[in-house]
């Protein structure tokens, strides 16, 4: 009764031009999250959404498109959480890095569906079939580097360690992410996502000589 | 021309009862790495695999009964290939599981497709619409973990590292291979995925105080 009332509620105030197409976008992720980008369909969106069909094609010239803006939607959403969280302020750059790790590892307290990337579970699916989806899971994937990487150039800087690049390092925080929802979601347990975030913390404190705190 | 007199000579030499079946996990297998599950449909996985639609569910009872059992045959294939490696004959258990890193990158010389893995396309979308499907894909994972974790617990029997249980570091190794198999359907290029195995390697070498041959 009570979905039944939102919906009626929606369909009577039908959203504005420029909300349409973000509440597309706001529905498309949370769906996408849940279950995939081709098993979403244009018409699961549009009553998910509650706009017409026509408004769909108004604001986005195919899914491929919707897929596009969804992913670079989350590109920036996440890069503004990131950019904005206190760990950033920490003055000795691999506190910051470990502060990042602290943050992730928050995160997947959140049920599943929640902690899932949509540019991951996207780029899965899509990468041969749409170069354009391809291409902004690249951004997205790109602007995670930044997250940590800017702090463990500084470090390495500090305390250089032979064969070792801040940005080869920097790709191993998204090898820990994205492997990590895979095992979480094969296993159906966060324990494993967690896990990597600890070992990778642990290869830190091993390459910069940095024992943990007893 | 090829292509079709192919077609056409599958259509004239139906395939035995028992063959059907595994041509349609043939198929099924080439088309979910290439484009993922939900984008594959039961009209192109017969049209591929020469088969009927009433072929198609004598043999499984739906799309979802096809996923499970392509994800069983592709954790017994993948299996049988780690077991039969001869990275398992090597004395030092810590060789035997460089060796195993020595064969993934090696792995990754093939075109992306062939190095994408079934159960994590799958399981990336399936594993809240079907827990049947993300069940075949925790059996799959986990037997991933078996590759290495004889070699693990062996490695740490002999050199014990406090807080590191094989298991875990197991774990390790399936997060390299699947957040490496996402970097690179991401940037389109292999390097990030061979570059997580480089640097779970030196991680390892950090852990049981065995460097690396100059």
């Amino acid at each position: 009764m009570h979905d039944q009332a939102l919906s009626s509620s929606r369909r009577m105030n039908r959203p504005a031009r420029g909300e349409a197409r973000a509440r597309l976008i706001e529905v498309a992720r949370g769906m996408v999250r849940h279950k995939g980008f081709a098993a979403t369909s244009v018409d699961d969106l549009c009553a998910a959404a509650g706009v017409t069909k026509g408004a769909f094609f108004h604001h986005f010239a195919s899914k491929e498109a919707l897929g596009v803006a969804l992913i670079d939607d989350w590109t920036e959403m996440t890069s503004g959480m990131f950019a904005a969280h206190s760990y950033n302020l920490r003055p000795d750059p691999l506190d910051r890095v470990f502060g990042y790790l602290d943050l992730r590892r928050e995160l997947l307290g959140q049920p599943i569906p929640e902690f899932s990337c949509v540019a991951g579970t996207t780029v899965q699916e899509a990468y041969e079939t749409s170069p354009a989806m391809r291409d902004a899971a690249a951004r997205s994937v790109s602007s995670g580097f930044q997250h940590v990487l800017p702090h463990l150039a500084a470090a390495l800087n500090a305390h250089p360690v032979p064969g070792v690049t801040a940005e080869g390092l920097a790709q191993q925080f998204q090898v820990a992410v994205q492997g990590g929802i895979i095992l979480a979601k094969a296993l159906n347990d966060p324990g494993p996502a967690r896990e990597a975030f600890d070992h990778l913390e642990r290869y830190l404190r091993l390459l910069f000589g940095r024992p943990a705190a007893q």
